[in-house]
C-alpha cells in the first residue's frame, strides 16, 4: 500500500496565479483552466495548463477536471507548435517529488521540441522575462489564428 | 507555419494490437481505450492508455476523443503506484519524432518513478517479457481493488 496523496494546500504558486496574487505570462483563461508560460522554459516556447479546480496532481483530481482540461491542452500543444514552426510537442505531467513535480497543484507541460535540440533544464532565470513574453505574443497569436 | 499533422496511417503497432492481430500484455479494455504495458519499459510497471479512436497524436485527436481518455490514464497512474508502492509517476505523451514519438497512434505513457532510480532507455529486450507480464499481474490486483 502506498500512502494516499497528501491533501491539496492552496498556497502554491499556481493557486497564487489563479487568484491573482502572483503575475502571470498569460496564454488564455477560461472557465476551466488558465494556460501560462512557464518562466523556467526547458524549450522555446514552453507553457503550461492550469485547471482551475483545486486538486494536487493526476492521482487526486476529478474526472470532470480531466476530461475539461485534456482539449484545452492539445488547443495550446497545436498553438505552440505553430508559433514557432516547432517539429514536434512534449506533453508531460508529473505526479509528486520523485517524478519531478515541484508545484502541488495539477499542470500539463506543453514543451515544444526542435530537430537535434536538447531540453534545458528547468531553472529561474536561465530565459529573460522580456524573451518569454515575445514567447507568450506568439503563442497568443497562434491561438488567434487557430 | 509549420506543415499540418501528417494523416493517420493504420499499419502502426497499436493499430495493429488494437485489431488483435498482435498480442499485447493487456491491463484493461472498455469502449474508449486499452491499457497495455510497454514492452520497452523506462522502469519497473511502465504502461500505457492507447485510444481505440484513430489519430496520429494529440495534434490532431478530437476532443471526445481526449476528454475520454484521460480518467482511463488517471486510473491506470493510480494503480501502477498503488502496485509498485512508487514514489511518483510521470505521465508523458509525445508528438512526432523530434518529441520522442515512435509509434504514430495517440498513447499515453504511465511512468511509475522510485525515489532514486534514474528512468531506463525505452529499448525492447532490456525487460524480459516473464517480467513484464508478472508486474502487469499486479497492475492488474491494483485495479481491481480500485
Amino acid at each position: 500500500m502506498t500512502p494516499a496523496t497528501p491533501a491539496y494546500e492552496d498556497d502554491n504558486v499556481f493557486a497564487k496565479i489563479l487568484k491573482g496574487e502572483i503575475p502571470s505570462e498569460k496564454l488564455f483563461e477560461d472557465d476551466v483552466a488558465v494556460a501560462i508560460m512557464d518562466v523556467m522554459p526547458q524549450s522555446k516556447g514552453h507553457c503550461l495548463v492550469v485547471p482551475k479546480a483545486p486538486s494536487r496532481n493526476l492521482l487526486d483530481a476529478s474526472d470532470e477536471t480531466l476530461e475539461a482540461v485534456m482539449p484545452r491542452v492539445a488547443r495550446l500543444a497545436r498553438a505552440a507548435k505553430e508559433a514557432f514552426s516547432a517539429d514536434g510537442v512534449r506533453v508531460a505531467q508529473f505526479n509528486e517529488e520523485p517524478a519531478g513535480q515541484t508545484v502541488f497543484h495539477l499542470h500539463f507541460h506543453v514543451i515544444p521540441m526542435y530537430r537535434g535540440v536538447e531540453l534545458k533544464r528547468h531553472a529561474f532565470g536561465d530565459v529573460p522575462m522580456e524573451t518569454i513574453k515575445e514567447h507568450a505574443e506568439a503563442i497568443r497569436a497562434a491561438l488567434a489564428k487557430g
